[in-house]
């Protein structure tokens, strides 16, 4: 192996390349070779203008690159002694397989480093000018995902007895069966939110509560990839200025 | 008012000015007057070479500005017609009060923007090579402060029992009380870390389990400002590569 091949696995942000952080900047505009996760902003490319950029998508469901693959072709590169940057979406922490990523490197003697990120959660919740944490309402947040690798279901009843605010990744395609449910062990009358692509030009919101935020996320359209975010936290919603470029509440009920 | 006057909501990260995203750099050289907590990094005022710096720290405990005051503050500037940044450690969304602060901007009619940052929790987590998340181990990750008003405890049973990855905040003057409890709804061999100062020059990390990690940042002499992670995906942390300045693993039990 090349003493200097290297891999860094970096985290793009929610879509707005503005929030990309300065280390990660920099790290694409001395990369070698990028390899770009499906729901990254392709023009995230332009930053790093001496990189051979693959795209290396694996969204759920879709006919995409296998893991393995990906995991091969880092090693690859970077025992040829060159800088190999991984962009993953969102933060690279959380979700995503780098736990699996870091863990195949390092069996193959890889070095490896990590740039932290915004997740798309955090941008959601901007997105709808709102503390994910509003202490009159709750003392934490959870980040779970609904999309389960044995396609079982998370335990909604006991992450609603926490009474935190829940901020659920990959819940579209179940967002009816997933608020009733919560709906169930909290209340209909909970705040609610569903935004899609938050944190990029494309971003759509809406809100309402657990009781009507699937029909009114269906109504408007909304699929993935979108952020819903239950709690009482997230009824302190505010309206965020104007000289913000900023997408507009589609729908609130 | 001054209808050009604003307050932009602004997320330091953990420390690093690296971990600052663009959009965080871009309105700090645009700001007219940037108010600092406590825990942010001094030298990201040099990112705002036109403005008037304040200190506006809060810290637990300590003799601090109080809340109200700094409320009043930025809508006096903003009603000036400036460009107010409120600088906020971590992310702004997550603790840190900006749920009161937002509504008194609302309250006051203050044009008001968020811009999302890295949280101390995402940089622990790439200190010590692990994913918040690994899906072989569970189905998300909790964000909770151990540092409530009323000075009572959350409900660490409750939390133990979604069997996911734990991000306790401000957890440290009760660290050892705070593992015992886990321990028992858990179970004592369940790993577990403390990162102090994560994501900045200073950073230091301690791993072990439930059991033993009290002791161990103890006597490596670990106090606040600290994230403490439990759950079976911290055990799977990694050596990272050396070419990165990293701070050393003081110790693993």
């Amino acid at each position: 192996m090349n003493p200097t091949g290297k891999v860094t696995l970096l985290s793009a942000g929610p879509g707005d390349l503005d929030l990309l952080t300065l280390k990660a900047a920099k790290a694409l505009a001395c990369a070698d070779v990028v390899l770009l996760d499906d729901l990254v902003n392709p023009e995230i490319a332009a930053l790093a203008p001496q990189a051979r950029v693959i795209k290396v998508g694996k969204r759920g469901g879709c006919r995409s690159t296998p893991q393995a693959f990906i995991e091969r072709l880092m090693q690859r590169y970077a025992r040829k002694g060159l800088h190999v940057v991984r962009v993953k979406g969102g933060e690279a922490l959380l979700f995503g397989r780098a736990g699996e990523e870091l863990a195949a490197l390092q069996r193959a003697r890889i070095p490896v480093a990590i740039i932290n990120g915004v997740s798309s959660a955090f941008a959601a919740a901007a997105g709808l000018g709102v503390s994910l944490t509003h202490r009159d309402h709750c003392q934490g947040v959870i980040f779970v995902t609904a999309h389960l690798r044995d396609h079982s279901e998370p335990d909604w009843r006991a992450l609603a007895a926490t009474r935190m605010t829940l901020a659920i990744y990959m819940g579209m395609s179940r967002i009816e069966t997933l608020c009733a449910t919560l709906a169930q062990a909290l209340s209909s009358d909970t705040p609610a939110a569903v935004v899609q692509w938050a944190g990029s030009a494309n971003e759509r919101r809406v809100t309402g509560t657990l009781g009507t935020i699937a029909a009114v996320a269906t109504e408007a359209g909304l699929g993935s990839p979108a952020i819903i975010l239950v709690g009482d936290a997230i009824g302190e919603a505010i309206t965020l200025a104007a000289w913000e470029t900023e997408a507009p509440l589609l729908r609130s009920a």
